[in-house]
């Protein structure tokens, strides 16, 4: 008696998200791309744990590369050890509409927490919880010396109702590099996809029942040994949380971003760690982006070197289409010189602009003296940047040096910045087979 | 009745430290300097309320300058206002003795926290409070992008029984400095000092009873937000700790430190945030520290740019003295160019040397081809690293570019960091009436 109403309640606790999705269906759609038919609610597996489909193999090719860890990191975890602990009905949170989302400032009701302490022989078991605080030593390294990186990676709900990751390999390799340029534990990128799988299946209501939105993971890795010694960490957390995210510069920024370009300020530099997805490399440019916002300019454009040579914009990796000196349309973007972060975003523009076929795409070095002349010449089309958050931003205008420039991205007949975001959503939302898309269930 | 047994148990809670000092003072003792008078217990004042002697007035006076807070910021915390929350008895922790203390692995009884919220007007009234971990949400910015700051400050315990700050004035100045840099909330120096020095009055008996430690004191500015849009913080926590300490880099250390000179390293850039205490400048130099360990060298020399200029040794200022092209024996540390931290030691070993005179004293650029052609020439005397936790660290090599140079910094006869070290340590532990120490009482 006592055991069957404990899997009464279980059953009642994994199913409960699915108990009111129809109702949550017609409240939230906001696209008419995200109609599609009731059917493939109703086909849903019942079973919550997760699958992984065929779709898996194609594109996790590089998760499956051995990586070679520190001798310290110790014993690997496993997908196979993953508990899950469900929250309680009155631990729910309310969703909020899609209008109000913003950027990274919900959360789902679960998270994903992994610890790793070297004196119990590396990496613990994967727990699924309750969104809940950490409870950390007021020494961890993490509050100190920026002992921390993270991953941004999201989460779509198809159009044919079911939940896509978008090359999450890239995001367990790049996230691998950053931790062993801060001293953190390096751990299996598939053991870790496979856990962030389960939870996004959990939450799976989370993730928005619309086109305009998406539910963005968070996979976070800090140090937390309490000492202050300036040194690696032997204690580690690697956690995860969730975050239905709408559009990232807020609905009213479709019109195309403005720049401002200082060269007093500088985001990375040869010798530094601007290339890894540490928390250290953003800090800095908090103060920078007050200065463009005190100057009612949107982003920052992150020159280098004497020459002002474009890296970045804002937190995405810059683009431009122009026409080239032989008179052919040209795409080009800085290339990983140790100034760039790798996006994914970033490798899937040049991938796909490649296989395209319609206009050159190089990797190489942007000037300001370049974009000036380009744009006197009337031969600058488009820049744009490209990230996680917004797939492809455009950019309007540039403050450079107290003189204005106006960059008509916006005003192209059929831009490639479209294009590509036009394709990178088909392949995210379903709409096109991708072996980039990998499908969970 | 209920009123005096609360009475009571108030007095014997804020008076516990007191009752083992004699016991304590005996088992602690481990240098012969430390010796004094136990009548400088016997007349100690039964008030545990903090009370800043006659030499506040002289070193703090840049603390009464008045600080220009961004408008955001809001209301200031007063001292005033702190409120204290003593540990019970059974959550005291056992003193660690000076051979173990380490650098920053054990923690006093007490904690002081204050709290910004914009949403509350600005900051809160401070609190002390047993040391307890801190409960914070997983999105926090602290997590994510390093918004984070800190500073490193000793309490001295003197020779004649009282304790004392070091030049506490320098270190708001820069934590208030640094806040700015990272959007994190400014506040007024004269009440943290007050707060920090209470808090050190609480553990008093935490300071160590020899010259050879001290009670570091860690100020900790974090933002807590959690949201995940890079952005500055609208709710952070200040909060400081405090950990008894011997010497920085181990007992055997004495000897002076092996360094690796790599160019491909670089900690801070022109543009950057160098020049600031901020944790995002730590993280990223953890994985260098390890490659110097790799090759048995203790500490990093970071250098800039294309002449390999000197700019600091591991988390130190850096120092030379030799002799000048004039025949001269020279003191020459880096300016304050951006790249370098202002450190207070630093500050403070010019201000000395300027004074007495007995050697010259420059602030300028120092290259690798210069320290080589000395070293060649025999007129390099000596290297040092200068900082809060050390004081001054004598260096005996340098690995450049694969060659090893030795450094005669131990050979010298009477070495100038040496006569730092001594008339530092003797002005910090009373030895020396001086207005940069600060009695608190």
């Amino acid at each position: 008696m006592v055991i069957r109403s404990k899997h009464l309640c279980r059953r009642v606790l994994e199913n409960q998200h699915k108990l009111c999705q129809f109702l949550q269906q017609q409240l939230r759609l906001c696209s008419s791309n995200a109609a599609r038919p009731a059917a493939a609610f109703a086909n849903q597996d019942e079973d919550t744990s997760i699958k992984i489909t065929k779709q898996f193999t194609s594109t996790a090719t590089s998760l499956l590369e051995p990586i070679e860890h520190a001798p310290n990191v110790g014993q690997q975890f496993s997908y196979s050890d993953l508990s899950v602990r469900l929250a309680a009905p009155h631990e729910l949170q309310t969703k909020p509409d899609v209008d109000e989302m913003g950027f990274g400032k919900f959360f789902t009701d679960h998270m994903l927490k992994i610890f790793h302490h070297q004196s119990l022989g590396g990496w613990q078991k994967p727990e699924i919880t309750p969104l809940e605080n950490l409870v950390m030593h007021p020494a961890a390294k993490v509050f100190h010396y920026a002992v921390e990186l993270f991953e941004g990676m999201k989460a779509y709900r198809g159009v044919d109702g079911k939940i896509r990751l978008f090359r999450p390999d890239m995001n367990m390799k790049r996230m691998n590099l950053t931790a062993r340029r801060c001293g953190l534990p390096t751990f299996e990128g598939l053991e870790l996809v496979k856990c962030l799988a389960r939870l996004v299946s959990i939450d799976q209501e989370w993730v928005p029942h619309t086109e305009c939105a998406s539910l963005y993971i968070r996979p976070t890795l800090i140090g937390i040994e309490p000492t202050l010694g300036v040194a690696s960490s032997d204690s580690a957390l690697l956690y995860t949380i969730l975050s239905p995210v709408g559009a990232y510069f807020g609905p009213k920024s479709t019109g195309g971003v403005s720049l401002l370009a200082d060269p007093q300020y500088v985001r990375a530099w040869p010798g530094g760690a601007g290339d890894r997805k540490l928390g250290s490399n953003y800090a800095p440019t908090i103060y920078v982006q007050q200065a463009a916002a005190k100057k009612g300019l949107q982003q920052v454009l992150w020159l280098y070197g004497e020459d002002h040579e474009l890296t970045e914009v804002g937190v995405m990796n810059v683009f431009m289409v122009y026409i080239n000196d032989h008179g052919e349309k040209e795409l080009i973007t800085p290339p990983l010189n140790g100034l760039i972060l790798p996006g994914v975003t970033r490798d899937s523009i040049l991938e796909l602009s490649r296989s395209w076929g319609q206009y050159k795409v190089r990797e190489g070095k942007i000037t300001m003296k370049m974009v000036k002349q380009l744009v006197k010449e009337e031969r600058l089309l488009e820049i744009f940047g490209a990230g996680t958050a917004c797939v492809v931003c455009p950019v309007q205008s540039i403050n450079y040096l107290g003189e204005e420039l106006h960059i008509p991205t916006l005003e192209q007949e059929k831009p490639v910045y479209e294009q590509l975001r036009v394709t990178m959503t088909d392949i995210q939302y379903g709409k096109m087979d991708h072996p980039w898309a990998l499908v969970i269930d």
